[in-house]
C-alpha cells in the first residue's frame, strides 16, 4: 500500500469529469492528500469516500494545496471558473489538463504569471482507465520550476514528458497526435466495414492491428519508402481497387474521403494526372 | 547457406517490379530453382546473374515449374499475359499476388478452375524489403490443396494466412488493411504538419509512433471506449481544436477532411447537433 501521506504533497484536482475524476483517483490511490471540486458536487462522492477532501468552492479548493490541477470541458470553462478565485492562485502552481490550443494555453500562462502564479499545460495521451498505469502518457510545457516541483504528482498520473517552455508545445503536440488518431480511426472504421460486421473482431485483433502496429512503427525514423520501392502508378492502382471493392461492398461514400486526402501526397509529388480519374471513380462510387 | 535446390520445388515468377523482383529474390536465397520473366527484360540481370533463370516468353516461364507466382500491375495485366498462355497454366498452381479486387480473383478463379489450373489469390501486406522477414505476412484465399502445395515457398516470402476457399477474401481483407493505412497516412500527415518538418523526427520516433501503435493495440479486442469514458461533447471540443489550431499552424484545409469522416460516427451515434458547428469551422478555417 502507498498510502503514506506524510510524504506527499497535498493536491487539488478541480474536474470530476470521466478524466478528472480518474486523476484524482489515482493522486488518492498513491497516498496523495487530495482536494476536489466539481460543479456537479455529487461526482466527488466516491472519491470522498476514498479519503479526498470535497471543497465548498473553487477559491478554497485552491487554497488547499501547492498544487492545483485543472482537467475541465475547454478554456472558457478554465477562465470562468479561475477568473474569482485568481488571488487565491499567487504563489501556488497550476497544472492545467484541460485540452485546448497553443493560443488559449499561451494567454492563460501569460495571465497567471502577471499574478505571481506558475503555470504548466499538459495534454493527456490516455483513456481514463489507462491513468496511472505505464501505457499513458502525459506532455506538459511551460515552467519548468512547476514540472519540477510537481513531478512526484504527475508521475502518478502516467508517463510525464516535458516538452519546453512554451505553455502552447504540450497543447500543439497533444492535438497533433489526436488528429492522427482520428485519421487512423477513420480508416479502421472504413477498413471494418469493408469486411462486415461478423468479421470485424477477428479481423481486427489477427491483421488490422498487427498491420497499424507495422506501418506506425517506422514514422519519424526517416524510413519513408521511396517512390522507387512503392511506385506510385501501383499505389493509384490500389487506392482504386478500393474504391470499386468498397463499393462492392456497400461501404459509404463518405468514408472514401481519407482516400482523397492520400491522393493529395500524390499530387503534391507531381503525379496529377493520377488524381482526376480517382477522384471521379470516389464521386461515381457514392 | 540455404541453397540446397534438391529439397526446394521449382517456382516461377511473372512480373519483376519492385515487389515481383522481392519475391523472386527471396526464393533464389532460399534454394528454390527459379525461373523468372518480366516484360522489360533487363529487370531479370541481377537475378539471373544470382542464378535465375530467364524464361523468353510467360508461356515457357509457366512449363518451368508447377508453381507460377504472378505480381504484375494489375489484373488485366494478368489477363492479358495469360490468355495465349492458358493451355501451360492446365495441371499448374497459380498463386496471384497481383492487387486487385474480389470480384476480378473470383472471376480468375473461375476461369482457371475451367481450364484445370488451380488458383490461390494473394495480398502482400509488406513493402519489399520486408519480404522474407517476419515483419511482413501474405493473405491468401482459393484453393485450400493449392496453398497447401506451395506452402514451403510461400513461407519464404514472409508469414502466411490462409483464410479461406472464396478467392475473393484475401483481396477483400488486403484492400481493408491498405484503406486503414491510407487514413492513418492522412492522419499523420497532418499531425507532421501541424508541428513542423524541423520537429517532425523527434514528434514522430518520440511520440507519434507509439501513440499510434498504443491506439491501434485494441482494435478488434471490443475494448472500444464507451461514451461515458470519453464522452463525445469532449470529443467535440478537442476536434475543434485541431480545427483552429491547424488554422493557426497554416495546415491546408484539404487535410482537415478526416476529422469530418469522424465526425460522422458522432452524427451516427445521434449527436448531429455537434455536426454542423465543426463543418462550419472546418471550412471557414480553409
Ligand atoms: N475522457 C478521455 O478519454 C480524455 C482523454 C484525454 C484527455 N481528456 C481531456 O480531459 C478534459 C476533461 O474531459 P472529460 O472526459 O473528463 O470530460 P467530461 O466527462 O465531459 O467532464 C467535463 C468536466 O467539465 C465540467 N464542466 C463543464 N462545463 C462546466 C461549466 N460551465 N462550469 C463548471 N464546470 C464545467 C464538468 O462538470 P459537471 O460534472 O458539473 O458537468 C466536468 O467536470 C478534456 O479537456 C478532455 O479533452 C479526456
Ligand atoms: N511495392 C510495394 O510496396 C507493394 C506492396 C504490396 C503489394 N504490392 C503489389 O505488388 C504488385 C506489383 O507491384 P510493384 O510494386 O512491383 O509495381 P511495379 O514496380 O510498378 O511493377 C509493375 C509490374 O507490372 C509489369 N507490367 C505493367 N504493365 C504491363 C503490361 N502491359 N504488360 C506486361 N507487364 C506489365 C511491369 O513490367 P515492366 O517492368 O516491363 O514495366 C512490372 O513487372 C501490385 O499489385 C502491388 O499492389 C506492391
Amino acid at each position: 500500500m502507498t498510502t503514506d501521506t506524510t510524504t506527499n504533497s497535498p493536491v487539488t484536482v478541480l474536474g470530476l469529469g470521466s478524466m478528472g475524476s480518474a486523476l484524482a483517483a489515482a493522486l488518492l490511490k498513491a497516498g496523495h492528500p487530495t482536494t476536489v471540486w466539481n460543479r456537479s458536487p455529487g461526482k466527488a462522492d466516491d472519491l470522498v469516500a476514498a479519503g479526498a477532501v470535497r471543497a465548498a468552492s473553487v477559491t478554497d479548493a485552491i487554497k488547499a494545496s501547492p498544487l492545483v490541477i485543472a482537467c475541465l470541458l475547454d478554456y472558457p470553462v478554465v477562465e470562468e471558473l479561475l477568473a474569482p478565485a485568481a488571488d487565491a492562485l499567487t504563489g501556488r502552481d497550476l497544472v492545467n489538463l484541460t485540452n485546448g490550443t497553443p493560443d488559449q494555453a499561451r494567454a492563460l500562462a501569460a495571465r497567471l504569471d502577471a499574478r505571481g502564479a506558475w503555470y504548466v499545460d499538459g495534454g493527456i495521451m490516455a483513456i481514463p482507465r489507462l491513468i496511472g498505469t505505464p501505457e499513458g502518457f502525459i506532455l506538459y510545457s511551460g515552467s519548468r520550476e512547476t514540472f519540477d516541483r510537481a513531478r512526484p504528482a504527475l508521475d502518478r498520473l502516467g508517463g510525464a514528458h516535458y516538452l519546453g517552455g512554451d505553455a502552447g508545445l504540450a497543447s500543439l503536440y497533444d492535438l497533433a497526435l489526436l488528429s492522427a488518431m482520428y485519421g487512423m480511426a477513420s480508416g479502421v472504421r472504413h477498413a471494418i466495414t469493408m469486411v462486415g460486421e461478423e468479421r470485424a473482431a477477428e479481423f481486427g485483433s489477427a491483421y488490422l492491428a498487427p498491420w497499424l502496429q507495422a506501418m506506425a512503427a517506422p514514422i519519424g525514423q526517416g524510413a519513408a519508402e521511396d517512390e522507387e520501392a512503392s511506385p506510385l502508378g501501383m499505389q493509384a492502382v490500389g487506392m482504386s481497387n478500393i474504391v470499386e471493392a468498397s463499393r462492392g461492398e456497400g461501404v459509404p461514400n463518405v468514408l472514401l474521403s481519407h482516400l482523397l486526402i492520400a491522393m493529395q501526397d500524390i499530387v503534391d509529388a507531381g503525379h496529377d494526372d493520377l488524381l482526376p480519374p480517382l477522384i471521379d471513380q470516389i464521386r461515381k462510387a457514392g
